[in-house]
């Protein structure tokens, strides 16, 4: 059997394994990043036209990249309709911003902790990955500077907005400072914002793509979260220099985007529907996060530490007496509870022992406590055996 | 600028170029492979559950690929629904191929001609492309044992049934040669077809997959040719030991495909409301070859050499005296009228001067005459420039 060289790389998916564990009725699962599904909006599609169903363009609906521009203009990313790229959900981006920049033994910047599907598809191209940690506030400024005087990679991923999984949002200072470091070394930003229009106080910080004055840069987004996933309709906005390249590899993708999904996406980007939708969903997922709270205070205090997230789904943890919370998941999954063990969102897990991420936006709120309460009896047990 | 390797072989794409021109509504146009518009069928979507809206599976539908599986069964091909993988449109099938199998330099085997967008992404993932000269009833036995017993190539990708773009479809005893051939060689076979279901004289022969005893295999098909390609939902069915590598690279991909568009498909499938549509797109689509053939005959008798195609959507024609088609492009549009050259379906178009390829299914039938007229006209104005 043949297979590329880099199909050694092409790692077991964790998140596919627990998922699918926790698809059994009887599991509460913090495991996934799911939108809850009482919020999915009932859709309309009795005025989409017949010829929808013909072949598209490669960079999507005209009309669709018109409203996702001035979206991201109105964020203060200063950019027209052409340099919008539709793609089969965001991590389409990730998997064409891999090809264009990816060959065996590239260097490139990440978060530590950083999004695991990205880690996943730049390494299964062969990137060697250099990591920026992350503190409250954003990225480490001095090992940044340190880092890009000592490496040249040919990108820096970030996720500046409610990340996934730290909860992490940069202030404004280290957006500006960014911006001002990816300039000075030339660096091309690839900057993620899937979670950007789930805030809980309100604040809205201008992305780093519009920041820049001259390093090139890829801003992408998707309608998975404040939508509807299972639409598959993602965008790139991508710097004149890169969208030719983009636009090209997406052709050799999948040709196009499907266009019911983006049809869809039309009838509520920049819409006063699309703008209750929001407010309701901010509520919902406000309302969630705050019982998470009280509940994780309840059974974690003595176990953890944690920022209580202001925007997108996800808690954080970091355990005080830190272990391998791989070797968790099955006595969890035992007790009926799933959870994302923290290692896999590091380039080198296992120098990055004791962290979880746990999604609050799709568990039950009836059960709750109750899989909070198992899940930190497996931690406590786990801690005494290791103690023992 | 610091780009991959790879974006060096990321050729303009001339089908891009030629489609974008033929956008012009003056535009006669024999350039795409594009459903017509009159036979894309009206959709429901009125049951559709709301919760389709929420994140899926990697694999697809679990519905969706039952029907696939049975239809596949149905034809031959012996498959369990864990063997088929929903994907983003049958290119997407080739994209994940690439990832599988080819690093720079990989010798891979492919039909001349052969389909343009598969070159493509096969070239842009560095593959060493060997050719195997199609005859009218399949390829050429003896170069292709001969081919075979020179090189390993990773993987034979082959069109067995209206092919895209020379309308070739293979006889009985080839596909079974071939299948006996990849069987003692241990080739692994991928087995393209859109085109399957649009046939003429009601033939339809067993696929190869369904034939080989021993050898890998992935068969690919698509809704696009035959309900609507704006769903962008094709599939692929693979022996069990590729499909474990595939799924995890349609994860990395995109997640998973868009579920408005997979839920659609099921409710044709294998449903006698798609086999009464299918009875109704081949007497169109015949109806127009026979009018397209017609016409033909008019305006190109002493200008091309073809074959009446028994299905699919395409006439391949061979100029009786070759010229680089390439070069009459500038000179049919000032005529508004787009067809596609024929050298750039080879791994070595310089090689293969002299054929076109002239869609038939989508020019509307009252300006089919006109079109081809001018398009003869140009043909024969460049061959008495040369000539002199």
């Amino acid at each position: 059997m043949a297979f590329s060289e880099r199909v050694t790389r092409l790692k077991s998916s964790l998140i596919r394994e627990i998922l699918a564990a926790a698809q059994r009725p009887e599991v509460m699962s913090f495991a996934g990043g799911l939108p809850a599904e009482a919020m999915l909006p009932a859709l309309s599609w009795d005025a989409m036209p017949l010829n929808i169903g013909q072949y598209g363009m490669s960079e999507g609906e005209p009309q669709l990249r018109e409203l996702l521009a001035a979206q991201a203009r109105a964020l203060g990313v200063p950019c027209q309709a052409g340099q919008v790229l539709v793609v089969s959900g965001s991590q389409q981006t990730l998997d064409l911003a891999a090809k264009l920049y990816i060959d065996q033994g590239t260097q490139i910047m990440l978060e530590g902790p950083t999004y695991l599907a990205a880690l996943q598809i730049f390494q299964l191209f062969g990137a060697d990955c250099l990591t920026v940690q992350l503190e409250a506030d954003g990225p480490n400024l001095a090992a940044l500077r340190a880092n890009l005087e000592r490496h040249r990679p040919a990108f820096i991923y970030l996720i500046p907005t409610f990340q996934n999984p730290s909860a992490v949002r940069y202030s404004e200072a280290k957006r500006e400072a960014v911006a001002a470091l990816l300039d000075e070394f030339g660096v091309t930003l690839i900057e993620d914002e899937p979670y950007r229009e789930l805030t809980f106080d309100g604040g809205s910080a201008q992305p780093i793509a519009g920041r820049l004055k001259k390093a090139s840069w890829i801003y992408t987004g998707t309608v998975s979260k404040t939508l509807l996933p299972g639409l598959r309709v993602g965008y790139l906005i991508a710097s004149p220099d890169l969208f030719p390249h983009l636009l090209k590899l997406k052709q050799s993708a999948d040709l196009h985007t499907n266009r019911v999904g983006q049809w869809q996406a039309m009838q509520w980007i920049g819409s006063e529907k699309y703008q209750q939708h929001l407010v309701e969903l901010r509520s919902f997922y406000r309302e969630r996060r705050d019982a998470f709270q009280v509940a994780l205070a309840r059974h974690f205090s003595d176990l953890a530490d944690w920022q209580t997230p202001q925007g997108g789904l996800f808690f954080w943890l970091t355990l005080k007496q830190p272990l391998d919370t791989r070797t968790l998941l099955a006595q969890a999954l035992d007790q009926n509870v799933a959870f994302m063990p923290g290692e896999p969102f590091f380039s080198e897990p296992d120098q990055h022992l004791g962290s979880l991420r746990l999604n609050f936006s799709h568990i039950d709120p009836a059960r709750l406590d109750e899989g909070l309460k198992r899940l930190a009896a497996v931690v406590r047990q786990a801690q005494h055996a290791q103690a023992a």
